[in-house]
């Protein structure tokens, strides 16, 4: 059976590790603090001690990092992946990243015959649990087909998106469509409430028409019972759109209304509201509108 | 049975009509144009030559206009309803228009003992001709209840929001959110495929998670075939939009985002697609961009 590991074992990393573990798999795993890491060795993962020695010793590793510099960091770096590559090793990245990152790293691993996967991850810490996050993947089909049993371990859809970076493309696609849909979901609350509607039956009206959303369907009601709690949190949603701007930079493309969002985002984190749900940017136009939403238990 | 007026028979009003004649309703019609008048004549209505003469006629009169001037001068302006109006009459406003105008009607119809409803419709002119509208109501419960049976022959789904004005108050919440996700749409296909991927393989990856909405499983396959027809025309959404910027400008309530959003729709009409769909925002991004999606049969 092949032999995995898994390196960043933070709120999605630990449960995808655990699944991956509790499906049967010899598990290797490395996280920069210990706990966790001496958590899963009672389960019965092997600990490691950097990601060149997690590297060495299994068929297939991934990771699940915050951000791109710390994915260059665990690729490239000292003691990184590429210390302890061997020919016909699998790198498969669950964190999201810059697509420009995710193809630098495919390049340089490629040089000594490693295969990268760009396979970030929608669903969030309950989807982590559950196994069923939606897994989007870039890069070589063979290395995608030897990983596949893995990821149908850990998620419910597995779509490939193509070449190495396009499923960070594809994650960047998701983030844009899921932050539009919260800060129009903010404003439109708060437009409701301030012109003297009532916000829970404006939302019962328009949720099974052209509005329709997931956003719609899933988050007004823990607004109204006052639940900012992640959930996303605003900071990763901040970071994601921040991802986005640079990489729309990058290739040249102006992204008016994105760039909007990213900006109310960027706020929450000067407005204490980082560690919130992402849906809690309605706090910012709470405070734009000097209005805020009424709640009820 | 209730005797019913119409006046404005255009692209909703006259399909809306014509099942409310359909129905086995008395039916008074009024429209600005005559052919489509005498068209409907010829199925059954009876021809009327003002708003006050319809209002005389009825004991329901319905509206269906383009804009809040036009409201407001058919139902309080020279031989508006006003002077046709008697003690008990209800008026029912399916027009999208600015909240403080039905407010306004509201109120001085009301001093002759009309009552007013606002009910703007969602659901596009396929809706209207399958009868299958989602109707958003502010006003007086009593008199939607007496209207309810043609609301129902009109509509699948009818929601009371409020007093009058809070129907507009939905309709301009439903349109938000509806133009946020249009916009996200086309930032996200032209980001994906400068960026190298296929944006048919990233809808398929994102529209099952968090970024699922009604525009995400109706438009990308229309885009995709190039295919940019009305729908919902661009130069409608963007009226929408100026009727909610102009509502959060009287309540005080900064809408960063939906501003943007109207200023995007607004460059339709000067850029030759005031008459395209409204998912054809696209087109603006990709003028910006400098790069057209992809079509093929």
């Amino acid at each position: 059976m092949l032999k995995v590991g898994y390196i960043g074992l933070g709120i999605m990393g630990k449960p995808i590790a655990r699944n991956i573990l509790n499906a049967g798999y010899t598990l290797v795993v490395h996280n920069r603090s210990r706990g966790v890491v001496d958590e899963l060795a009672t389960e019965g993962a092997i600990p490691a001690f950097s990601p060149a020695e997690v590297a060495s010793k299994v068929d297939i590793v991934f990771s699940n990092l915050p951000d791109s510099p710390d994915v260059e960091k665990v690729a490239l770096g000292e003691k990184g992946i590429i210390s302890g590559a061997h020919a016909g090793l699998i790198y498969v990245d669950n964190s999201t990243i810059k697509p420009a990152t995710a193809r630098k790293v495919a390049e340089e691993l490629g040089k000594l015959d490693v295969f990268c996967l760009d396979a970030p991850v929608s669903g969030g810490d309950v989807g982590a649990r559950k196994g069923e996050l939606a897994i989007m993947v870039g890069g070589p089909s063979e290395a995608l087909e030897k990983v596949r049993p893995i990821l149908e371990v850990i998620g419910k859809s597995i779509t490939h998106v193509g070449g190495n970076g396009a499923g960070q493309i594809a994650k960047a696609a998701n983030q844009i469509m899921v932050a539009a849909q919260m800060v129009a979901m903010g404003e439109l609350l708060i437009l409701a409430q301030k012109s003297g509607a009532d916000p829970e039956k404006i939302i019962q009206a328009i949720r099974k028409g052209a509005a329709q959303c997931w956003t719609l369907d899933n988050k007004p009601q823990r607004l109204f019972r006052g639940n900012r709690q992640p959930g996303f949190k605003a900071f990763m949603q901040a970071k994601d759109l921040n991802i986005i701007l640079d990489t729309a930079r990058e290739y040249g493309i102006p992204l008016p209304s994105t760039a909007v969002n990213a900006q109310l985002f960027n706020a929450m984190l000067q407005s204490g509201m980082a560690n919130l749900d992402n849906s809690a940017v309605i706090g910012i136009i709470e405070n734009l509108a000097g209005e805020r939403l009424q709640t009820h238990d």
